[in-house]
């Protein structure tokens, strides 16, 4: 983040490998981490994923295969190292759903500790009627705590620091990354519930540390514009890094 | 269910094709459902599908892809109808986890009921810790009393039937399916936090119709015994059957 100044995660929700490609190409320098959905790629192969292992090296970004993991431990651990997508042997960070419970943590774990990735889990999530409130997000903090050596943040709405902390508890060194998606500069929803907030919202007013931006910055047009999703990637990357900077310099 | 004498559904939670299909074609006489996790399928191809469409049709199955989705509407329309897998063309029945709220279930239905195909919401889960009771519970039921076009069950561990429910509701039609996971008649659970209940606890005491039997029917092994798959296929579903019975006679 740093080091490109950017917390600007694009989230590259495409059908078209040749689109999603280029979408990364294009984005690639002004992003900390690219979010895929591996799985709705219709002509995917595994060149695929060559490609875009050279350009997170090019482009030095991090890939987060958006997954959401959410089966028993036997399952996720399968799903997470085999089938066709393999995710594990790619994607530097993926994510599940705290749902199913601590198992779910420890089947992932058990593929994802010895190649040394990292887990996401969701506390909250950006849809309408979200079911990631109260006592299922303090457990799910309370599931990340417990197994600090994999899981390294959380999707979240807002920081998660005293989340579900018992009074004993050593919370000093606890340095979790929260990851918003839901951001938007113009739109402020879709037709099926997703809700948007703007950058200054997410990072500055609510502690969050890097923005998920999607449809945002490539739109929804069949004919990719790649100077406007440049464009787009550089706005979205000053507004979110003008929100971080300010938050810091406040602390 | 009635045509064969039957609500056993088979879990193949193998990764390679030539097991998967071996198996289905081994169970198929004995289950109503073959449940599926297709993306741990090492070697996929769409014959796979073909494949298996066939075995649906020669021995008269629904095929429930076990997908559990669990993302924003506009994501999970892209995942059921798109990629490599397409499971909204060859899957009867999918599933989702009710956490992101009612918007999963509108994303899944723009796909889904043009096709005629149902959706199963999970109420509850088998794992240990999970986070699927109490208000969580509600709420799912809640969702898919609202889309009754569309749901047509839950994975839970009991029956559903007035809970969620507020005065006035009318709930005199409502025959919701239920399937319970985690069902064996010889393991407690396994290292990953999986627990198992038996037929007899989950149709006779708890109000189940569907009972998902995986590792019990095939085991572990490497070496794939299709005599021992089908000894065990008949056993449970004569269980399943047997307890079934047992609580319609009662009822």
């Amino acid at each position: 983040m740093e080091r490109k100044q950017t917390n600007l995660s694009v989230s590259v929700d495409v059908t078209k490998a040749k689109d999603f490609l280029a979408i990364i190409d294009t984005v690639g320098p002004f992003v900390c981490l690219i979010k895929t959905h591996i799985d709705i790629i219709e002509d995917f192969d595994s060149t695929v994923i060559d490609r875009l292992q050279e350009l997170s090296k090019k482009h030095d970004f991090l890939i987060f295969e958006d997954r959401k993991f959410a089966d028993i431990g036997n399952t996720v651990a399968l799903q997470y190292s085999s089938g066709v997508y393999k995710i594990a042997s790619w994607a530097h960070i993926t994510n599940a759903h705290a749902v199913p419970g601590p198992s779910i943590v420890t089947g992932l774990a058990s593929i994802g500790v010895p190649l040394q990735r990292g887990l996401i889990l969701l506390a909250e999530m950006s849809s309408k009627g979200a079911l990631t409130t109260g006592s299922y997000t303090e457990d799910a903090v309370r599931m990340a705590r417990a197994r600090r050596d994999f899981v390294i943040g959380f999707i979240a709405q807002h920081r998660m620091e005293t989340i579900g902390a018992s009074e004993g508890d050593d919370l000093a060194d606890e340095d979790f990354l929260v990851l918003a998606p839901g951001v938007g500069l113009d739109a402020k929803g879709d037709a099926m519930g997703q809700q948007y907030r703007t950058p200054e919202e997410v990072v500055l007013a609510c502690g969050c540390d890097i923005i998920i931006v999607g449809r945002g910055i490539y739109g929804k047009s069949d004919q990719l514009n790649t100077e406007s999703v440049e464009e787009q990637a550089k706005r979205y990357r000053s507004a979110g890094w003008d929100a971080y900077k300010k938050r810091v310099s406040l602390s």
